[in-house]
């Protein structure tokens, strides 16, 4: 068995990030948009609304045309006109005067509120008694109020989620910079895996990490393409490992199990053209025997073949290299505080990721490890999220309250 | 203007839910499952994983072949073989008997638990020593120990991620009965809004609701179709709403911000075949002038013309209602205690939504109220969800501790 090198920590493999380059850019149409990632700041080019805009049914005036107004002392007030919705309105409005305007109308020329039509009666066709003052802005929005031209609309690295579409349509930005989606090349490997749609004789076991990992990836926002299952030949590992470089911006090679396999697989990692490892072993369980080299600009990850593994260290590791690649800044939290139902021991040295069930007790949450093997893919299918227990740690206890990463 | 209804509470709304049928089922191939919603529920078809399988290298081995061995006193067996990968063992194992065999391997007859390889020592080829004693079990996983064939492998309304993609490519699943994503029919109106790729003149804006809508839509795992803008013409109106009904499992209308639009637009509701208004109001801010109709099978949605009134809406009230139109039974928690950083009013009778800012502070969230008004898009964009005040409440203190629906 070839030895480990150093174990790194996970924070010390995370800074690796920046040693990979960010994917280029491409447009799209806004309506293609959603959830690709900002590949250029966006500075507004108009704006909103673009107009004085009415928020409320009324009649817009000059504020100071209604102060001191009251139940008992109303302002009279005189109708020049009807805002039109969707056209500019004709009339100005002086002091004294109004214009009926309803709900997202433009206001007038010279008005600078609107009275609500509940504080105002009309008396004849061109008369209003106003029974409650306003103040300048009142019931209305300013033309640059949600968003003033020139100002930086979206940073790049946003995600684009439905409010950040609104605002692009908003601001009539039709095509839109994105970085290119990254495309993630996968391998299976092991002499007892079959393709998922084979019949597994005696000793045999379907392929499980191509289709999670794939799945992963494509959560993540990127294009997962898969390349099969390599058995025991050095050969084919090697000729597969070359074409998934070719053709991906990263590699996820999983398995085998076996150390032999294990060996291979380094083997081929570190024949690859401007190929170096940089990660061979990282102090997280489950996950330690991974491989990171970095192969010309492009990561190649040597992932556990165990699912549980393979999924988690994907989770906590390879994730944030594939959002750095994918120009990604932005993340909604997706950590939610628990409290945890039970005892859990752990080792000094490395950092546990737990897999738990979250269960609600009166608005809060509880979480419940789920115990078994790496190998078992039930305990991910339980799982609502992953606890991480500190490297420091000889353990949790129970009622600590515990970040879990939802997943 | 038109009365509201009798104002009703959102708990009240969203009881309603059931009054609307579930999609029907599709088969999909396993590389399209991802995201769909399990529309039957599956039985395990196999066991997993399907052999008594090593997950460890070393030897397979009788446990009672090992009891009481030690560094002092090892137990010498006799190695009668080796497992090849992905085959069937040939040589069965007795007492006092070993076989090679590495990760992933199947254990052969007879032996019931594996000894790691560094704690044996081979002495010749056919004899080891070994230093630690194993219990049954150990260093192996049973045949049924990840799933029992004929156990209930995942029950339908199951939202399927990655886990669950791999979980069924394990047991051979290669199609899979899912819902049918819902279609859902989007309309905006108001003579004051033009397409988002038009140049509004003084007076017009750009449409919003359509693009936020259908994101959001699209963000449930359910199918957007726009039908564009309608102006303040009832027969337009209603035909528009008549065509949608009919292409959609659901449509959704908002606008236009005047009363007069809103009239119109319940109006045309009113007018849909088997069309009965049950919701007309919702004791909710923004969102109060909320309109459900029952049209036939089919929801029928008026939503608040101002954006994020319509955002809000569909997050709290109407995403609900398509989730259980999709099927779906199964949710990521995705709600985050945060500690509010100011004093927050609120008047009794209604549920205010607020958006806020997530802000982290040594590794809890402060949440940041974000204020403005609801025609005002940028306040979602700047929101990473939204706190409910309750309807009992006068308002909400600086330093409480509240949930916060991420968006």
């Amino acid at each position: 068995m070839k030895e480990f090198f150093d174990v790194l920590d996970i924070a010390s493999v995370l800074e690796m990030k920046d040693r990979f380059a960010t994917m280029g850019a491409e447009t799209v149409s806004l309506d293609r948009a959603q959830g690709r990632v900002l590949g250029a700041d966006i500075i507004a080019p108009v704006d909103i609304p673009g107009f004085n805009r009415a928020t409320m049914d009324g009649f817009a005036v000059q504020a100071a045309s209604t102060y001191g107004a009251s139940e008992s002392n109303p302002a009279y007030l005189e109708v020049v006109g009807s805002v039109t919705m969707g056209q500019r309105p004709d009339a100005a409005v002086g002091p004294g005067q109004a214009a009926r305007i309803a709900t997202g109308g433009m206001l007038p020329a010279g008005a600078d509120s609107v009275v609500m039509v509940e504080h105002a009666d009309s008396l004849d066709e061109a008369t209003i008694e106003v029974y409650r003052s306003v103040a300048p802005g009142q019931h209305m929005v300013a033309r640059d109020e949600d968003v003033a031209q020139g100002r930086l609309l979206l940073r790049k690295g946003r995600c684009l989620r439905a409010q950040e579409i609104g605002l692009l349509a908003a601001s009539g930005c039709r095509k839109i910079t994105v970085y290119r989606r990254p495309t993630v090349g996968i391998i299976s490997t092991g002499d007892e895996v079959v393709p998922m749609d084979a019949d597994p004789s005696p000793g045999q076991i379907r392929d499980i990490n191509t289709h999670t990992l794939a799945a992963l990836v494509q959560e993540a926002g990127a294009r997962a393409v898969a390349y099969g299952i390599v058995g025991d030949r050095y050969d084919d590992l090697l000729l597969t490992c070359k074409n998934a470089l070719q053709a991906s911006d990263m590699v996820l090679i999983s398995g085998g199990s076996s150390v032999g396999m294990r060996d291979l697989t380094l083997d081929a990692i570190e024949a690859l053209d401007r190929s170096r490892i940089l990660v061979h072993g990282i102090s997280i369980r489950p996950g330690k025997p991974t491989i990171l080299a970095q192969c010309g600009a492009k990561p190649f990850w040597g992932l556990p073949g165990h699912v549980t593994s393979a999924m988690v260290v994907f989770m906590v590791v390879v994730r944030p290299f594939l959002d750095h690649i994918a120009g990604r800044r932005s993340h909604s939290p997706n950590r939610i505080r628990a409290r945890l139902n039970r005892n859990l021991a752990s080792v000094q040295g490395r950092i546990d990721f737990v897999r738990v069930r979250l269960v609600e007790v009166d608005g809060d949450f509880n979480a419940e490890p789920i115990l078994g093997q790496s190998g078992l893919i039930h305990t991910m299918v339980e799982a609502d999220g992953l606890v991480a227990i500190d490297m420091n740690s000889e353990g949790l206890d129970q009622g600590a309250l515990v970040d879990v990463m939802i997943i």
